[in-house]
């Protein structure tokens, strides 16, 4: 038996979200589905993250257990030619046996697309949320208080699971994003992107931040920021914002060693 | 009798191109369709560039000529709601009368993407051609022989029906791209853009000049170039490269003054 870990990137819109379930086009789904005609068995592929209906992925880190003597990159052809096109797996190595990319995780890097102009131009459908125009520095100002370890209550979804509340967020950085499709002398700021880095997140919290940070662009006091987190109340946050503006850029584990791809490591965290 | 001209992005994927065809789904079909409702007669709807099937645009310049009196904002935010969602009307201005994109042209601004990574990410599906790892600094010096004046035919469609083969580039550059997907600090150099300025082009030349360069890119002699160029002979060019991977990113016209938006005036060509 080997255990392989695959770096994947996925385009979220034609899927209900990477967890398996019954009738659904699911990206577990489709992988299994994949892995299994390999194996010539159900094999169940274990994910860092398991990202919501609509979320895209462009680092995300699944594994699964094989018989198959193939080496890795055997497996990365296979799979790619055996998922839809809004699959891609980039990488695949050889993992410690039985590899559990959700307990090896070392940190997650978030990434949230706003778009302030008028109109949402194409090549952002299903990418970014429509806003209305944001002061940036007064969303800026009001991140501060989020930085750190908290109880972050007010910011995960009513039905969230985890035990506890607590999680730390290392980066949380609110600026204007470039695209090949932007003109470039436009230079017209209407793409921003909220980076928010940290070892683990509740159920939705992502989502919550950017939508109370939205709040804060529309002209909301910043230290009141710090008033919602002690208040661990949700009804203080602002909305849930779509799940299409959120893409899981990078997912950080100890493979990153073992993989040795071209990440600086004073960029690891 | 006013005119009103519209600026457009589209993203081409689900249209067979510009141009209105009989039972075929084209962006000048779906605009003439929502500009004859609001006229309640048949209305024409004309383009600076009528692009291929495929192509994306994303400051593309129409015009159409009505007898309703509204503001030009009325008009744009009427036609958003009345086509499909690939098609997004940026501004609407009133425009001199019977205004002829075609003719008011001063230029075009085409960008053509290559992925040379192992697997085209999700997020450039539709948006990039797939090759091979290419080498931009021999790209970058055989570009330089089509700078200027210059007969074309090398680089046109073998149904090209301009009278003239005679084009100008004013400017030819590749470059690294960047995009929100791209994890910052990867630095990987896979996405790479070819930016060509000209004041009007022939058929399918971007995307006969992006398969030459490609061919550079892959180790031909720079100097090579100008043999192409000066044989005129379509034999001797690269392949036409995908449509998928071209948008026209500017359409420059005797409107821009009108307009009198943000573009800086030494950038205009």
């Amino acid at each position: 038996m080997q255990t392989i870990a695959l770096i994947l990137a996925y385009d979220g819109t034609p899927f209900a979200g990477w967890q398996r379930q019954n009738n659904q086009r699911t990206i577990q789904g489709c992988l299994e589905g994949a892995v299994s005609q390999i194996n010539h068995a159900p094999t169940e592929v274990r994910a860092a993250s398991r990202t919501d209906a609509g979320v895209h992925a462009e680092w995300q880190i699944a594994a699964f257990d094989t018989e198959r003597t193939y080496e890795p990159e055997r497996f990365r052809i296979a799979l790619n030619a055996l998922t839809p096109p809004e699959i891609t797996i980039r990488h695949a190595c050889a993992a410690p046996d039985g590899f559990q990319p959700r307990f090896e995780s070392r940190g997650k890097h978030y990434r949230y697309l706003l778009w302030q102009g008028k109109y949402l131009p194409p090549f952002l459908i299903n990418r970014a949320a429509h806003v209305r125009p944001l002061d940036i520095q007064n969303m800026q100002k009001a991140a501060q208080y989020l930085l750190g370890e908290h109880d972050f209550s007010a910011f995960r979804a009513i039905d969230c699971q985890a035990k506890s509340p607590v999680r730390t967020i290392t980066k949380l950085d609110i600026t204007y994003a470039s695209s090949p499709y932007i003109y470039p002398c436009f230079d017209d700021h209407s793409l921003i992107q909220i980076d928010v880095v940290g070892t683990a997140f509740l159920k939705q919290m992502v989502r919550i931040i950017a939508g109370t940070l939205v709040d804060f662009g529309l002209g909301r006091e910043p230290s009141q920021m710090l008033e919602i987190l002690e208040s661990r109340a949700r009804v203080n946050a602002g909305e849930t914002m779509p799940a299409a503006g959120l893409t899981l850029l990078r997912s950080f584990s100890s493979l990153d060693d073992i993989m040795n791809h071209q990440l600086p490591q004073e960029d690891v965290c």
